[in-house]
């Protein structure tokens, strides 16, 4: 009678390379694991190994900071190399504090350091990961190439780690996705009760992709793909994760 | 091979009077529904039962709006009576604009309306639900309830739907917990590959709500309560969601 959902996490993907078929991957480590891809699934896969397998590494001594890199390296006390690569990822710098430089990617996500992952592996500090071009596309391509394999109606959600401006910790929202409407909107609709419920409407593929996070995990677990079973969504193909981003004017605080 | 996490929506717990003893009706609708209670299991509850059963339910007529609640009126547009008991469950107003009033609870949580749930049934409008007094106590409330009827070690987090500053959509956020530490903290842990991830620290309490959303839904589904299993989390009893509250002094967002 209880309803039940399900969080796979594969652990035989391979590390990914520049170039590797991503989608490909995924079912090659379902067949290894016994996990069926059936109609409905939500693969969410991590911003990491998108980026890897799109070749957005970047070596930022191949960078020349610019006037205003070297001003907000002053600044906020990051490296102003790591700051021009920010800032070429960047349409907009949001707050420059000491230790935060927060921007507007070029998807329109405001976050920190636009999304770029550091490494810190001694003597590879320079070795930088970029979020995918579009995201977007992203998991269209990766949706698509499941469903060429599987013949399965999937959804794919591109997941990356976010601070929140307000609570402490981070969680995982969608950067990219394909496949499913990123709301469940509640507005308007009555509840057994009768009550109106006119207020709420679910960032629904952010709260999936915090879900997978909990089987994906960050450090030594290595889990960058999950699967999501038993949730009740139709497959719809005509949305993008910049649904979810809230424009400028609307922010409450600046 | 694969990691399987699962999460069990409830559906048959009842609908919630005063005085209620939600621990004893989990209990209950695990044994009707045949869901196993296992030690490591986190059981999560959606703040509205637990406001119910802990009589938080306020008739807005009988409350007399101050000059600062007018005056608040006015400037957002929201109903005088309704914003003075947002003031009595608030330490401090953050934001005021037409539309909307942020405040820090007295709890330490920045939200709007001070997480007042308002009827909105034809005729009992004046009718509101306010937070738990002490969420984390009603966590460890329940905690301690399911812990004696059943002898397992568990987990509790009570959930609340939270708008976010720079995100559209709501999502699912931890309010109240007992049995289990809110962070799941990396910084510092080097993965397989070598690299020291000194950044990240997961809210995994917030990520858990809102996974627990998923199955929960909010309007029509009815579904308070439900059960994470499969998660490798020590049970341990000396955290709070307090902890999740990001200080003021710590904002880039003002």
């Amino acid at each position: 009678m209880a309803r039940i959902l399900r969080i796979i996490g594969l652990e035989t993907i391979p590390d990914i390379k520049p170039g590797d078929d991503i989608a490909d991957l995924i079912v090659k480590s379902c067949i290894q694991e016994g996990v069926n891809i059936d109609d409905g699934d939500i693969i969410v896969v991590a911003q990491k190994i998108v980026s890897k397998a799109e070749k957005r590494i970047l070596d930022i001594n191949s960078l020349k900071p610019s006037d205003k890199a070297v001003k907000l390296s002053e600044f906020t006390g990051k490296d102003a190399k790591f700051i021009e690569a920010v800032l070429m990822e960047s349409k907009e710098v949001v707050k420059a504090v000491p230790g935060h430089l927060i921007t507007i990617t070029r998807h329109g996500i405001t976050c920190a350091n636009a999304g770029i992952d550091r490494s810190n592996v001694s003597g590879l500090e320079n070795i930088i990961t970029l979020l995918p071009v579009d995201p977007d596309a992203s998991a269209e391509n990766i949706r698509r190439g499941i469903e060429k394999l599987t013949g399965r109606k999937v959804a794919v959600v591109i997941s990356d780690t976010y601070g929140r401006p307000l609570r402490n910790g981070q969680i995982n929202v969608a950067i990219g996705l394909s496949g499913i409407n990123p709301f469940k909107d509640y507005r308007g609709i009555r509840d057994l009760t009768g009550y109106t419920l006119h207020v709420k409407n679910i960032a629904l593929a952010d709260e999936i992709a915090s879900a997978a996070e909990l089987v994906m995990g960050q450090a030594q677990e290595k889990i960058p793909v999950a699967i999501v079973k038993g949730l009740e969504v139709r497959i719809e193909n005509n949305h993008t994760a910049k649904e979810l981003n809230m424009d400028k004017e609307k922010w409450l605080f600046k």
